[in-house]
C-alpha cells in the first residue's frame, strides 16, 4: 500500500452521464472506509484551476446514488488546455494536500490528466463515465446502459404513433464517432436500419431496407440515425428518402440531451460501486495514468495512452443480426 | 332507450393520443353490455371508405387498455371532405347494418362527424381523444394527462445535465394553438419561463426572466416553449438569447412525437372508460352530434359545434403562480 | 393583508405522499415573493417540540420538486397529544419569531394543528398531503394521483406474469378507510373485481364475478383489494376463493410502501405548487384553521372541522362502470 | 448445414420472465430468414401434449419484442414428466412435421428437454429465459437484467418514505436458491445489508450492520432479503430484528411477482435477439441439447447436463464492494 497517500480529490468533467454519482460516491465511501480524506473538486478542471474544493464524507455523499447528473457538476474547461492554468491547479492541490486524483469522464477527461499527472508527478486514476462506451480499456462505460434504456424506452414510445399512422420514424440518437447506443438501441426497438458512423453504406442501402419492409409489409418503420454518421444530417437523410419514395409520410425525433439524463440502472449503479472502489484500491496500490474498467467481468486496468488511442470496433456480429431480425 | 340501434362502429381520426386504446375498449365493452354488436373502423374516416371494418367483442379489445396509440389505426382523410367519399363511406355502414358512430379524435374528427351526421341523419357521437387539450366541453381530452407527465419525466432528465453544466435548456413541447402542456409542464419542472401561443409576450419578457434568473442563481434554467407560439421557432428564440446572453451557454430540444406515446396515465385511463360508456349510453338515449366530456367529475354532453367552436382560455392563474414560483 | 405575518414555519406530518417537497417549495418559494422568512420544521410535530427548525430560502429548496418523500422528513409525535407537548412547541415558535404555520398531511395532521391554532391563537393553513384523497374539501389530495399511476404501473407488470400463466392475481393496495386507490387502479387495470372498505359486499360477490369471468374465458384475471376491506386479510380471501375454485392458481402481492413514493405526477406538482401558493397568500389574508384545496379546478378553502370530519363518498358511478367493462 | 431441418416449434415453459417474447420474436424471424416454418406451442410441454401448436410468421411476431410475459404462455406439466406424456407430444410433433425444438426457460425446462430429446432423438436447443440467472453457461439470463432495474426502482420509492420516517425497511427479492437479484440490486440501491441464500451468515452478522449503520448516523436504512436465504422468513428477520432493536420502527416489502414483468430492457432485448437467432443457427449446424449462451460477449453452447449441474457461484467481489460502500 502506497504510504504517502492521505487525501484524494475526485472530479467529474466532459460531458456528464448517469451513475456519475454512483461513481462519486463509490470514491468517497471507499476513501473513508481506507481511511483517507477525500475532496470534492466542483465543476471539472476549471474548478482545479478555481479552488473549488470542499472536502466530502461518507454521509454527505447519501442519497445520490440513484440520482442523474454529476453533483460535483462537470464542465470543459480552456484554461487546463494551458500550462499556466495546470500550474494554478496543481498549486490548489498542494495548498489543500490533495495527494492524488480520481477523474470521472471520457478520453477529453484522461488526455488532461494524462498530461497532469505526468507534469507533476501527481498519482492519477481515471474512471469511464460517458454515454457513449467509446473507450477502449471496459465492456461498458458508465451511462451507456442507462442512455440505452433511455433510447429505448423513447423509442417504444415513438413507435406507438408510428405504428397508429403507419409512418416512418427517423430517431437520431447520440454518438459523434460511434454507433454504439444507435446500434443497439435499434435491434432493441426492432429498428428496420440503423445509420452508423463506422460504417460507410451508401444511401442505397437504406432505400433498399425500406423496399424490403414495404414488401414485407412492415407497419412498423423506424431508422435510427447516429448523430454522427457519414450520410449527413438526419433530416437531410429523411428529405432524400422522401424525394425516393414520395408516398411514405415521415417524422424526425432528436433525442438530444435527453439521453444523458435519468436514474442510472442497476447494472450502470453496479459498474460505477466497482470502479469506484478499483480507483481508490488501484491508487493505494501505488497504480497511476491508468483507467480502471471492466471486462469479462473482471476489474482491468488500461493506460490513459491506450484508453484513449486504442480503437473500439463496432460490433459486425449485432449488426449481421439486426439485418436477421428486421426482415 | 333508442330501440333502432342495434349495432354501432368505432373509429379514431386525427393525432393518436394515450388512452384512445382504453376508449376503444370501453365503447366495444359497454356496447357489448348492451347487447350491441359492434364494429371497429380502421385508419379512421378513410377506413369508412375504404370498408375496413370489422366486428370487434368484449374479448379482442383485452390486453389494449394499457397501451399507447390506437389499435384502430388512425388517418387525416382527404376524400371524406368530398360529399363523394363520404357518400360511399355511408353506403358501407349501410350494408353492414352499422346504426350509429363514436368517434374518437379532435375537433377535426368531430367537424367531420357533425357533417357526416347532419348529411345522412346517422347518430353520432365524439369522444375528445387528443393530447393537446384545447376541447370546449371537457376539463380534460383523453391523452393529455400522460402527455404531460411524458414531458415532464423528458424535462427531469434533461434538468440532470442543465443541472450538471449550468446550461440553459430549451424544451419545445406540443401545442399548435394551444399552450396546455407547455403551461403545466413549465410549472411542474420548475421551468424558469414558459413560451405561450396563447400570451403575445415580447421577447423582452423572456430577456427579463433570464436576468432575475441570473440575479437569483438559479442554477436550473429551463425555458419551456409551446411550439405554435408568436415568438417563432425554438432555434430562433434560443438564438436571440445567445445574441443577448453571451456568456450563456444553452441547448434546445424538440419533443416531438415522444408526446404521443406512452403507456396511458391512471387518470387518461379512467376517464377513457367513463366516456366510452358514457358514449354508448347516450346514443342508447338518443342523442346525436355531441361530444361526452367531463366537467367537475361529472359527465356532460356538449354539442359539436361549440366543442369546436368554443374558446377554452389558458389558466391564467397557473400563469401566475408559474412566476411566483420561478423566483 | 396580515400586516403582523413576517415569517412563518412549513411542516410535514403524518404519512408521506408524493408532492409534499412540491408544496414545500411553492410555500417557501411563495413566502420569498411575499418577502416573508420561511423555516422549516423538521420532522413534524415532534420536530416543533424539539425545535428542530431551519431557515429556508428560494434556493434551499432547488432540486426538490420533482423528488418523492418529504425533505422536511416526517413523523407521528405523541408527546404533541399532550399540552405539554405543545407549550414547549410554542415556545420554540415565539423564540423564533414564527407568525403562522402551513402544515402539510392528512386527517391527524389537521387535527393536531386545529388544537395547538385554538390553544395559542396561532394562525395555521393545512395543505391536504396523504396518498389516499380521503379528506373533505378538495377533489384531490397531493399525493393521490402519484399513488394510482405506480399501482397502475406494478399491476400492469403483474398481468405480464398473470397472463402468461393464466393466473388469478390478488393485489393489495393501500387505503385502510377508503377505496380510493383501490377503486381507480383497478378501473385502470381491468380488474375483474375490486373489494373496497366502503361497500359491504359478502364473499358471494367476487364468487359471482370470478364465474362470470371463467364463463367469458378472460385470461387476465386479476382482483383489487383494499387492505381496510370488510372480507378481511387478502391472504385470507386468496384462501376462500381457493376453496371455491380449486383449479384456479392464485397469487398474492401486498403493494405495500412503494405506493407511497416515487417522483411525483404532473398533476400533483400543480395541485401542491397551486395549494402552496394558496396557503401562504391565505395566511396573508387573514384566513386561519383552514384547509387550501382544489374543487372543480379553484382554491377553496375548508374548516379544519369539515375537512377532517366531513365524508367523502366513494364514486359509485365508477363502480358501476367497473362493473361493466369487466364483462 | 443440417438439410433435414425444415421445420421448427417454439415453446416458453416454467416461469416467465421479460425478454422471453423478444426471444420468440427472434427465433422465429431467424427461422423466416432461413427459409425455415416455424409453430408456437402455447403453454409450454402441456401445450406439446395437447397439440395446441400453430404457425408463426416473421409478421405474426411483431410488436412483441418490448412487451413482457410470453405470447406463447407458460406452464409447469405435471403430465410432460411421464413417458405418456412425452409420446403423445412426439406424436404431435410428428404429425405437424416439426423436426426440432427452441425451447426457452430455466433447468426445470432444459431437464425436461434433455430427457425428450434423448427418448426420441430430437433436436433440440434451449435458451435461458428466467429472472433468476442461476444457469450455468451464460452471463445473463434473459429477464435478470429487467428484474434488477424493477427491483431498484421500487427500492428506489421506497427509499422516499423510508428516508421520511427514518424506517427500517426489509425488501423481500426474488431468489430461492441463488441471490443473484439481492446482491446487485442491494448494492445499486445502497442497502445497508443483504441476506443471501449462498452465505450461511449468522443473524449476528445482521445485527453488527445495524448497528455500525445507527453508529454512522444512517438515515436510510434497507436491507434486502432474498427469498430462499437460511435465515428464513424475511417477516422473522424482522421480528428478530425489532427484539433486539426496539426503538427501530421497521417494515417489510415483499415485492412477488412484480418482478417477473416489465418492459424488457435493451440489454434482455438484445441478449435474447442474439440468442434466438445462435439457436436457430445451432440446429441447422447440427447440434442438440445444448443451451445458447453469452459469455464473455460470446456466443457459447453449453450442453444441457453442464447447464442444469454446474454451479453458479455468486460473486464474492460483490460482497465485499457491497460492504465496503454501506460504510
Amino acid at each position: 500500500m502506497n504510504k504517502t497517500i492521505r487525501s484524494i480529490g475526485v472530479l467529474t468533467s466532459g460531458g456528464d452521464s448517469p451513475g456519475m454519482n454512483a461513481a462519486i460516491r463509490a470514491v468517497v465511501r471507499a476513501g473513508a472506509f481506507y481511511k483517507l480524506k477525500t475532496f470534492g473538486i466542483y465543476e471539472g478542471y476549471q474548478g482545479l484551476i478555481e479552488n473549488n474544493i470542499h472536502e466530502l464524507t461518507a454521509r454527505t455523499v447519501k442519497n445520490i446514488l440513484n440520482r442523474g447528473g454529476t453533483v460535483l457538476k462537470s464542465s470543459r474547461s480552456e484554461e487546463f488546455r494551458t500550462e499556466e492554468g495546470r500550474k494554478k491547479a496543481h498549486q490548489n492541490l498542494k495548498e489543500q494536500n490533495i495527494d492524488a486524483l480520481v477523474i470521472i469522464g471520457g478520453d477529453g477527461t484522461f488526455t488532461g490528466g494524462h498530461i497532469f499527472s505526468q507534469e507533476f508527478d501527481l498519482p492519477i486514476i481515471g474512471i469511464p463515465g460517458t454515454i457513449d462506451n467509446d473507450l477502449y480499456g471496459t465492456d461498458y462505460t458508465i451511462g451507456f446502459d442507462t442512455a440505452t434504456n433511455v433510447v429505448v424506452e423513447c423509442i417504444d414510445k415513438i413507435r406507438d404513433t408510428a405504428e397508429s399512422h403507419n409512418r416512418l420514424f427517423f430517431v437520431e440518437v447520440m454518438g459523434r464517432d460511434s454507433g454504439f447506443i444507435a446500434l443497439r438501441s435499434a435491434l432493441a426497438s426492432g429498428a428496420l436500419d440503423v445509420v452508423l458512423p463506422e460504417e460507410n453504406a451508401p444511401m442505397e442501402d437504406l432505400f433498399n431496407e425500406l423496399e424490403k419492409s414495404e414488401a414485407n409489409q412492415k407497419t412498423n418503420k423506424l431508422v435510427v440515425v447516429a448523430e454522427g454518421n457519414e450520410l449527413g444530417d438526419t433530416f437531410k437523410i429523411a428529405e432524400q428518402v422522401k424525394n425516393k419514395f414520395p408516398h411514405l409520410e415521415s417524422k424526425v425525433t432528436i433525442l438530444g440531451h435527453l439521453q444523458r439524463g435519468g436514474s442510472p440502472s442497476c447494472l450502470d449503479r453496479v459498474l460505477a460501486s466497482q470502479l469506484g472502489v478499483a480507483a481508490i484500491e488501484g491508487l493505494l496500490a501505488g497504480k497511476s495514468k491508468i483507467m480502471a474498467g471492466l471486462i469479462d467481468n473482471k476489474i482491468v486496468f488500461t493506460s490513459f495512452e491506450e484508453a484513449i488511442n486504442g480503437k473500439v470496433p463496432i460490433n459486425k456480429e449485432l449488426i449481421r443480426i439486426s439485418k436477421i431480425l428486421s426482415i
